[in-house]
This record gives structure tokens, sequence and C-alpha cells, in this order.
């Protein structure tokens, strides 16, 4: 242990405050300064000696070129609200129920090509004779409706205000233009594109890093007119913003079929990345993720030669972008920077094929937080803030380093508390010391391979689609942040990884979410192949772990197409009548396998398939935790799974059982609320206190049990 | 009022107390008395005056006749657990799990043709050259099994113990022989079965009443070898336990079609009474239908030319009865008796077209009810049992009448309970009164006409598939109870009813259940014919209540297809990034509509479709209880339904509402645990109290408002 190496944090900084910039600068260890959108750094700062990252967002601020070329704006499929015809006239008006500063027809003769007007009682697509645009009105008025069917309009609308800014302007009460989303799929507007940015590097010559941010496409944010439901739809991981009858038209000579309008807006409900891709749905985001790298890298390549580093960060328009793409390392990015608020994010960012992984820290520096809670703001307690964020986080950095992290926001904001930049200085220390342990050696895993099985497999490894708060309806992110800091070696396998032979790198492979879903995988599993391939596999002793409704996809003898293996399967109500089996609590399995305060959730519908499964909990007469012996292996079946520090240790005992190695395994502490990381090379290990009390703890080590007491939140540091 | 008029009651006696039995009859007003499973009548009793009922189970107690032609016993389709091969040999003994002394297997070689061998992961049969059958052992052995696939073998089987005895016998230990099940689908066991009939008659000329017990066929009751599942199939309204070669060969003739192990096993899920049926189910019904309407007539009229009365008890082997079937008035019943615990029954029994209906009442004159909770032994109370149960039942009869009541069991039990003799005296005068205002002109309803729709329509009036115990997980069986004792007209109408016409005599239509399933309808509503009739009807005046997952179907734009008339909707998983409305609960509707204690369940997905719909209820930030205005119609959701008196009046304030009299209706009392019945002939008011508590009500008459003050569980007949 080198003792106190400063470097690898970015600060931002802020003009009108270069004595605090450079006093956190040093307090903080920053070698590196940063802008963020609403700030700018002064020469004070930029020539103060330190690394000066700068921000662009490639697509946005270019409002007077768009002004002339409004048909180079990004745009989107858009569907009115199904409507019941009355009369055999139905009017029916285009943006209705969409935010109109965000949207406006695009009534040109190559997008209406692409506008599809449903009878959606029938699912037949009416004949461009059965209904005519009213271009002045906005209105699609459908001739000779059936009464009583149902009616909808697709059509292609361009965007407007490009969406963060929309938002971040919305959510100020900002008083500025509105910023407009240029397309680069023409060749017109990515040469205008690349002018720019050559310009930019030519005109910022202390800049070090060019931060994108990101790529060119944001996820899709649908905004509505109404203000009791403004998010009609958002899904951070789809693709719908990229499109145009221009990437139409490219994609159909590429790929020698053509889409239209249904094959996004799939009957209203657009394509969901929790639900299972289809065919047409991957050849299109392949085919855009191609677009986005090759034109990305001629973007990086330029700022190469102006002898700076390219860095993407991978939030806002990062369609495209896909760290766990093999287009991913195509880019040529220096480093890759993910704003993170949970463990799950910290592997991502961390696992992905780029030099550098830069953490972008929460709380940011603005007067409120997620969701409108106040953080620098009265009422807000920041360092509080940061210390839970940390400990998600810090955990995470323990199995996986990432080089660096850094703070967003109004720097100012930190004046008035000392508390929090005492606070952020001790936790820049910590991170400097995990990282130069990760760099003398990795660190102990118990040798247990994880493979979560799911319809993306390793593209959207870790994240489901998004931060934590946007899909913790989702059994499988409470899996994923939970594993993110467990000492087990992860992967994320697709069906067709299965098929091709993935299991033979599995110990334990999970499978978690709501039927039909694509963390379950719906009809994956009808696939008999899949299915043959896990049972073997689990006969000859690999555990199969379920949670919520895994390998459910109906039409079979069984809900769970992995009943036999799991002991378990769920009714759909065909079953209503059948006997249910009788089955004590099996206390022994459930003393080591639960910990204090671990719980399973309540679910409906569960019955054993044959009795032999040992149930370890119920709920409501139900059993909700079983586990069932198949030749060498197991099944073993969880109704639900939440991330707090009880259930994490319930995940780790199930894969320690799992590996046969529950008791006697060293390097585990004995506290649910306390983790640790052993460094073999160091001989160091660092035991983490993840709750907010005072936690007592003692770990097996090779060198016998070692005894901890942390103060809340603490990290402690030692040699064994 | 004629006063206290006697009769109408049907007494258990029994042999040995004979002053017990006459004494009781007299108490009570019986006019008949009958025996029952295990007793017997004396001359004393037999020549005493009363009618006479006999019971008899004509397929059963034919030991010596069913032990020389064992191939005319009742037999099964039975299916082995699904097993996975691990070997290219796979051996499954096929009775494993049955109850060795419920069935035997049938290795007849017409029986061997319908045996059937599948591949369940391929959903493939298996050629005959790929299975042997080892008669002995009882196995079938699986040549060139496919690793990890899944098998299945079905099979025939004879059932050697009749259902309804084994499980008396094995519920009160009794040491008798087993009765065996003859089937009377061959000539030789009805001719014998007819002569047996002959002689009995002949042999028994007190009897004034032959009480069948009921035709030929009991529902399904498969029990397993296991006492910790003991009871593997048990569905009161399914038809398995008909099947036979025999049959199977008969049918084919009639129908031109044969069918096959399959059309029985479905994947070892048979067929419950609560899926939508198919078209070959329907079809094997309407044959075993006719079957028994034919054979029982022979029998009926045989009865007749006795000169005694036939009466059905529909319970046990009624199995091809079914009252509501427009076969039911050819067998020629001159009555229809039904055990009853709950309203929907006592409406099931009394909405029969035949000339005399007859409840028989509980508790039974047993020592120990439902689930061996005791009633006449040590720690029963059988007089508030009584209590209980008639208070559902007699909100019922206060609808539409019975003709008569009465009891069944060991009268000799009610020896030591005077205070329940006291009751049934008092509960009997009740029952008459009831029934002669009946006599003088019908109840007043409300102007609604309700609806209930579900895939067996009119088929399965009432009952869903047995007591309410055996459904209570039902939301629709929980309506039906509601519903039997409200004042308003009740149908059960069907899909297909629906597109002839049937809405035309509707007000409001309620369509409960869960996805999938017969109550709810399942892929009956992928018919677009069926919802563009029901959206018209809505549109025009009509109101559509949903319960549960109403009109659920996947492959459209809503889940729920009656979505856009309900305002709401439930996601599938696919609309987990679509914008959920903003509400605000209407507390003024909520008022109106939901009494003091009224509760609506909780239930997770429901989403409102376009923010139109009044939300009166929510459970976890969720709508729960919706009103939508639809055209000059409504849609109203529930989440859920549990019968109990707050909630029953919930659905009549709903039912009001719709019909829009919330206020200002006469004759309906201001107390939810108060009903009332006003017989317009007679101007006379019944008011009943649902509850063990003094309740005070009042009711708005034609002569203005009346108050009651009614004891625990009361009756008060009061004229206007």
């Amino acid at each position: 242990m080198t003792g106190m190496a400063k470097g690898s944090f970015t600060l931002p900084g802020e003009a009108g405050y270069e004595d605090l910039t450079l006093r956190m600068a040093k307090k903080w260890g920053a070698d590196v300064i940063r802008d963020s959108d609403g700030t700018v750094l002064s020469d004070d700062i930029t020539k103060a000696g330190y690394g000066i990252y700068s921000t662009v967002c490639i697509i946005r601020d270019h409002n007077k070129w768009a002004a002339k070329h409004q048909d180079k704006l990004q745009q989107t499929f858009l569907v009115t609200q199904p409507e019941v015809a009355v009369d055999e006239i139905l009017s029916i008006h285009l943006l209705d129920n969409y935010f109109k500063e965000q949207f406006r027809l695009n009534t040109s003769e190559e997008a209406l090509r692409f506008w599809e007007v449903y009878d959606r009682t029938t699912k037949e697509k009416l004949p461009g004779g059965r209904w005519i645009l009213e271009k002045e009105a906005g209105n699609v008025v459908i001739q000779e409706a059936v009464p009583f069917h149902t009616y909808t309009v697709s059509f292609l609308a361009y965007r407007i205000w490009e969406e963060i800014s929309m938002y971040n302007h919305v959510t100020n009460h900002w008083e500025k233009e509105h910023l407009m989303p240029v397309d680069p799929r023409s060749e017109e507007a990515r040469e205008y594109l690349y002018t720019w940015m050559d310009n930019w590097c030519r005109e910022h010559p202390d800049t070090t890093v060019v931060r994108f941010t990101s790529m060119f496409y944001n996820f899709v944010w649908i905004w509505g007119d109404s203000e009791k439901n403004r998010s009609l739809f958002s899904d951070w991981g789809s693709y719908d913003f990229t499109v145009s009858p221009r990437a139409l038209e490219d994609f159909e000579k590429e790929y020698g079929y053509g889409l239209c309008a249904e094959d996004f807006i799939n009957q209203g409900k657009f394509h969901v990345t929790h639900m299972p891709p289809g065919k047409r749905q991957l050849d299109y985001m392949e085919f855009t993720n191609r677009f986005v790298a090759e034109f990305g890298k001629k973007l990086v390549d330029l700022v190469h030669s102006y002898g700076k580093q390219a860095y993407v960060f991978y939030d806002d328009s990062w369609i495209g972008v896909e760290p766990y793409s093999s287009l991913f390392p195509k880019f040529g990015f220096d480093g890759l920077i993910k704003c993170v608020f949970s463990g799950y994010e910290a592997r991502l960012c961390a696992g992905a094929d780029v030099p550098v992984h830069e953490l972008r820290l929460h709380p940011y520096l603005f007067p409120v937080g997620l969701g409108g809670t106040p953080t620098f703001s009265e009422g807000g307690n920041p360092t509080l803030d940061a210390k839970k964020y940390w400990i998600s986080i810090r955990r995470a950095l323990v199995r996986q380093p990432a080089e660096r992290i850094g703070l967003g926001g109004y720097l100012h904001l930190v004046e008035d508390h000392p508390d929090f930049c005492d606070y952020i200085e001790e936790l820049a220390d910590e991170f400097r010391k995990i990282k130069e342990m990760h760099e003398h050696g990795d660190v102990y895993n118990i040798p247990c391979r994880v493979a979560v099985l799911h319809s993306w497999g390793k593209l959207r490894s870790w994240t489901l689609s998004g931060h934590f708060h946007e899909t913790y309806m989702h059994d499988l992110i409470h899996i994923n942040e939970a594993l993110s800091g467990l000492p087990v070696e992860v992967s994320f396998i697709s069906f067709e990884d299965v098929k091709a032979g993935a299991l033979e790198q599995a110990d334990v492979v999970i499978n978690a979410g709501r039927a039909g879903t694509a963390w379950s995988g719906g009809d994956a599993w009808k696939d008999e192949e899949l299915v043959v391939k896990l049972q073997q596999w689990v006969y000859r002793g690999g555990v199969f772990l379920g949670v919520g409704e895994p390998s459910a996809a109906g039409g079979s003898q069984y809900y769970f197409r992995m009943a036999q293996v799991l002991g378990i399967d769920m009714d759909t109500g065909a079953k209503v009548c059948h006997g249910r089996w009788q089955y004590e609590i099996d206390k022994g399995l459930q003393n080591t396998l639960m910990p204090a305060k671990a719980s399973v959730p309540q679910k409906d519908y569960l019955y054993l398939t044959d009795g032999r499964a040992k149930v370890l909990e119920e709920k409501n007469g139900l059993p909700v935790f079983t586990v069932n012996e198949f030749g060498k292996g197991k099944g073993i079946y969880l109704s639900g799974f939440k991330a707090d520090n009880a259930n994490t240790r319930m995940l780790l005992n199930i894969l320690l059982y799992a590996k046969g190695t529950n008791s006697g395994q060293n390097y585990i502490t004995d506290n649910a609320d306390a983790e640790c990381g052993y460094y073999p090379a160091d001989k160091m290990l660092v035991v983490l206190n993840n709750s907010q009390d005072e936690v007592h703890t003692a770990v097996k080590t090779e060198n016998g049990k070692k005894n901890f007491i942390l103060k809340p939140y603490e990290t402690q540091i030692t040699h064994i």
C-alpha cells in the first residue's frame, strides 16, 4: 500500500468559483476538471495544470443549422390512442395526447408512405384509400369506419426538442431556446457535425478529454400532453428515437426486407426492453448500432487527431453504443463514464472493454435529486445520500475495479456543506486504496460461476433498462444488484448461448422474472433443446435458481418449463382442481440459508409438482422458497427477490449451498450487514459495513478468525 | 297469510328411534320421512301416515353382480406423473401415484388401443413399437427414450370403489365391503339395473318417493397414494368418470370422429370446469348427457309405473343430469333435491325446470361436518351452524321459492340439542311463510336485469363447480352468492348467447374471473364480433361490470378486451415502461357506492387506459375500483369481489347506480347487514338480519319509511 496517492478523480469546476474549484480539486485529489450542463470553466481553471474534460452533446446546440434543415431533425413513430368509431366517419387528431413542444408531424411524402391506419379490432391495416390526412388540422379522417371497431393511426413525427435538455429545461424552469436534435443519418448532417467537431477541437486547446454525452440518439422518452401523464413511454434501452424514412430505406437496402410503422408501434405497446426482442427488432438494433459505431469512430478519430482523448457517457443519447456489443471496442473510446446509483451500474461500467472506466457518483451537485427531493437545498442531507450510494457502489468496486470516479453539477453548492466535502475526501481515498489493491492482483472469489440467463444475454449485462429506480419492479435487477458485490464470477448468457454450450462454464444458472418477459424468457422456453440441455446439466450437478416465474411458458404440462428440476410450478388456472402436496417447513435448511431478516415474498398459485421438494419458507400457505434434488444437481426456487443486506446474504448462502461449501468457507463475514473482499497478492482484507449501524463481525481467514467492529458505513482495510 | 300450515319438510327417520322420529316430525311439521346413507326406517315409521322417501344409489350395492362382471365396472383415464428419462430405457410404474384401492388397470385389448405414451418434451405420441406393457408388474417400458425428454403414459383404469362410499368409508373408518360402481353403458348392465329397480319398487310398497342419489356417474375424484396428497384431482363438474372403451366407440359412431386419451388427460391437466371447454369436450358432455337422460328416463318411468314419484339428488353421481340443460325435463323427475350451504345453491335448485325443488339444509345430522369440525359431537354448536347457513339460504328463498326443505343424517343426534330442535321448528315456519307469499305473487325486483357472462352460460347457472368451499378462490362464486339474494333479475349467458342477441334482455353484464378461465372467458374474447356487440350495447346504455381479469386475452393492444369500455387495463409486462395516469379518488362516488366495511382487494399491474375513468378505490397506489363513462353506458371495474354483507351491498349499489336509481329506491334497507323482500300481492315485507348482531334499519315503502330492530339472524315479516 503506497498510502495516499491522489488522482483518478474528476471534479466539476465552475467559472466564478475558481478558488473553490482549485481548493476542492486539491482536497479530493482531483487530476481532472470538467464542465457540466449549465456550467463553464474559466481560464483560471483550465490553465491550472489539470486535465480538462469538456462535455460535448454532438447532436444538439446547432439550432441555427437545424432551423434551416428541419427535415434533418430526429424523428420517431407515434401512434394515436385507440379510438372506437361510433359512426362511419372517424376523425382522429394525431397529436392529441402528445406534448406539443416535443413533436411536429412529418407529413412529407417519404414519411407518409410509412404512415399506417389500423383497424385494431380486426388487426387489419386500412388501404390508403380508406383514410385521408387533413394536413392543416393535423387529423386523419377514416372513411367507412365500421362502427364499434377500434382504430389507430401510426405516423412519423419530428422531435423538435432534444429530450434531455427538454427535461432539464422544464424541471428547472429555464427560459432558453429549445434545442433541436440533429439526426446524423443524412450525409449532409454528418458533414456538418464532423466539421463542427473539427472546429470545436481546434477552438478548445485546453481540453484534454472530450466527453461525449453520448453519441447521437437518446433512449425513447415520449411525453404526453397532460400533466397527469407526462411521461407516456420511457425506455432506457429502446431504439425508437433512431428511426426516419432514410434509416428505414437504408435498412431495407442492407437487410433485403423493409420495416413498417407497426414494427415499432407494436399495437401501441412499442418494444420495451423488458420483453423478449424479435428478429426484426434485433436486426434494426444491429443496423443502428453499426451506424452509430461507424460515424462515432470518425468523430473519435478526429478527437484523437487533436491529441485529445475521447470518453463516452453511457446515459442520455447512448443508443447504439451498447458497451457489451462486439462493436463497442470499434469506436476507439479511451474511456467509458457511467452515472451510478447502484452496484450493478458500477459492474456494468467496470466490465466493458475500454481502457478507462469512470463512475459519476451521486448525489449530483444539484439543489434537488431524484423525484425532486432536496439534496443541496434546504432539507437535504447530501452527505448521508453520498454514504448510502457509496455503500452500494463500494461493494461492487471491491469485486471489479474502475479506474476513476467523479462528480457532476454545480460546485458552488458544496460551499455550505463542509461535512460533504470531508466525506468525499474520505470516499476518494477509499476508492483509490481499493483500486490499488486490484492493481496488485485479483480479488479472491469462491469457486462459483454464476450465469444469469435471459433473452438479451451478454448484450445487456448487469442492467435491465436504466437505473434501479426505473426497474425496481423486476426481480432480476435486485438479483443483479445483490450479485454485483458477491465473491463469485458472474456472466450473462442468452438462451442461444445455452444451446451453444455456455453451461459448461457455469455452476449456477439464474433465471429470474415475470412470465413472458425478456428476463424470464417467454417463448424461448418452448424450445425443447433448451430445456433438455438445462435438465441434463442440472442432472449432472448444475444448480438452476429460478426466481419469480422462471422458465414460464404456456402450452405444456407445467407452466414453468423447468418445473421438473424445480419441483415447483405455478397454476395458470387449469390445475385449480388438482390436489396440493402437504409439506413441512425444513427448518434445518431454512436456518442454513435464510439469515435473520431475510424474506421471500408471497406469491399466488404456486404448488409442489411431486411433493419431493424441500420447502424452506411459505406465505399464505403456499411454498415460496424450495430446494429440489435433481440427479446430482438442484433446482432452487424463490418466489421473488428484493435486494437488501439480509437477502443478499441469503443469495450468497444459496450459492455456497449450491457448491456444497456452506460451512468452512474463508473470507465471508458472519454478519449479513458486513461484507469483505480479500486480495491474496497483498494479503489485504477489506471489510465493509453496509449498514447505518455499528456492526460487529468476524471473518475466517487462512490465518485464523479476525474480528472487526465497524462504524456505520465504514470501510476497514487490513493486512492479515 | 294463513298462519302455521305445516308440511313441505323432509325428516330423516331412524329405526330404533321411532318416538323421536314421530315427535320431531310433528314439531318440525314434516310431511315426509326419509332414510339416509347408514340408516333404515322401521315399520312404525313407514306406516305412520307420512310420505316416505327412499334413497337409491342405483350404480352401487351390486357387488355380487359386479364381482362376476368386472369388465362392467366404471372406468377413467389416468396418466402417470411426467418422468424425465436419464437413460435410453425408461420404466414407468403406472399406478405409482394412485390410491390402489380405487383403481385397477384395464389392460384388455379394447382398452389398450386407447393407451397413449407421450414424449411431453416434443409433444409427440410414441408409436406402439416404442413401448411395451409389462402386465404383471404394471409397468410400461419405453424403448429408445431420448435422454432428458419427459414421458407419460395415459391408460384406462377400472374404478373398483365407488367414490362417495369410499369417502364415507375412509372418513368414518367403516369395516365394510367396498362397493363397486357399475357402468350402465353396456346393455347387460342396464338390463340388470332395470330389473333390480323393478324388484326394488315391488319390494318397497311404502315408499312414495324414490330419491335417486343421483344417476350413474360421479363427478371426477381421483385419489392419490400418498396421505400427503390424497385428492389428486377433484372436479365437481367434470365428466372423466363416464369414460370406457364402449363409450368411446359409441361416441365415434354418433359423432363421426374418435376421441383419444389425450382428449381427457390434456397434458395431465384434465379439463377442469374452471377452464373454457373445447368443442370435443362439449360434444362428449352432450353425448353422455343424452345417454344418462335416456336410461334415466326409463328408470323414472319405471318408478312412476309403481305409483311412486322420482326425485333426483343433485350431488354425488349427478354427472349427466345438468339441471339447466334442455335434456333435464326429459328425465321426467318430479323433484330436484339439492344439498345447500349457500344462497347460490338455493337459486340453482329453485331455478331448475322441475315441479318440486327441495333444499337439503346444513348441518347434516352427523357428528362432524366439513373438514372434520364438530357439529353434533363435543365442541360443536349445530344451532349456530344452522343459523349461519340459513341466513345465506333465506335471502335466496326470498327472491325465488323452493317447495320443500329437509335434513339428512342420524336423527338420534338431535336428542341432546333441544335448542337445535327449537330453531329448526322456527326456521321451518319461516320457510313456509316465505313460500306462501311467493305463491300469492312475485317478489318485487328493482328494474335491473343482470346477465352473468361466462363460457358455460346457462348450462352452469349459479354454480361454478360444486360448493362454495371448493370454489371460494374464484371471484365469480362470490358474485353469484351476492346476487342470489339481491332484488334483481339474474340470468347466465354464454359468449355465443351475446352474439345471438342476449344483450337485448340485459341491463348489466357481469364478467368476473381470472384470465384464461371459463369465468373470464379466455380466447372467446378474441372474437371481434363479441367485443363489437358489447361495446355497442354499452355505448347505447348498457353497463359492463368487470371483476378481476374480465375479458382478458393476449394479442391485442389491451389485455382486457373491454378496456376501452372499462377505462382500465392490466399490464402483462409489455407496458411496464408506459406512463401511468395520475388520478384523484372520487370521494363522492366512493361514498355513494361503497358502504362502511366494503373492500376491494389489492391487485398488481392495473393501469388507467386514458385517464378518464373515475377511481373510487386504490390499493398500493393502483386503482382497484373504477367507473368509466362510455357513450350512454358505463364500464365498471372491481379488482376482485368477496361476498360479505358490506360487499354485497356494494354490488347492489353498483346495480342501482347502473340503472341511475341510487337514491329514492323503495324496498331497500338502509343497513348493509339487513335485506328485505317485498311481496306486492300480499303487501308483505320480509326483513332479514344477515348478521350475528342486533340490527336497526329503515325501509322506504310506498306507505312511508318503516323502522325495524332485528335480533341476531332474525326474520321479521310484516304487512305494510
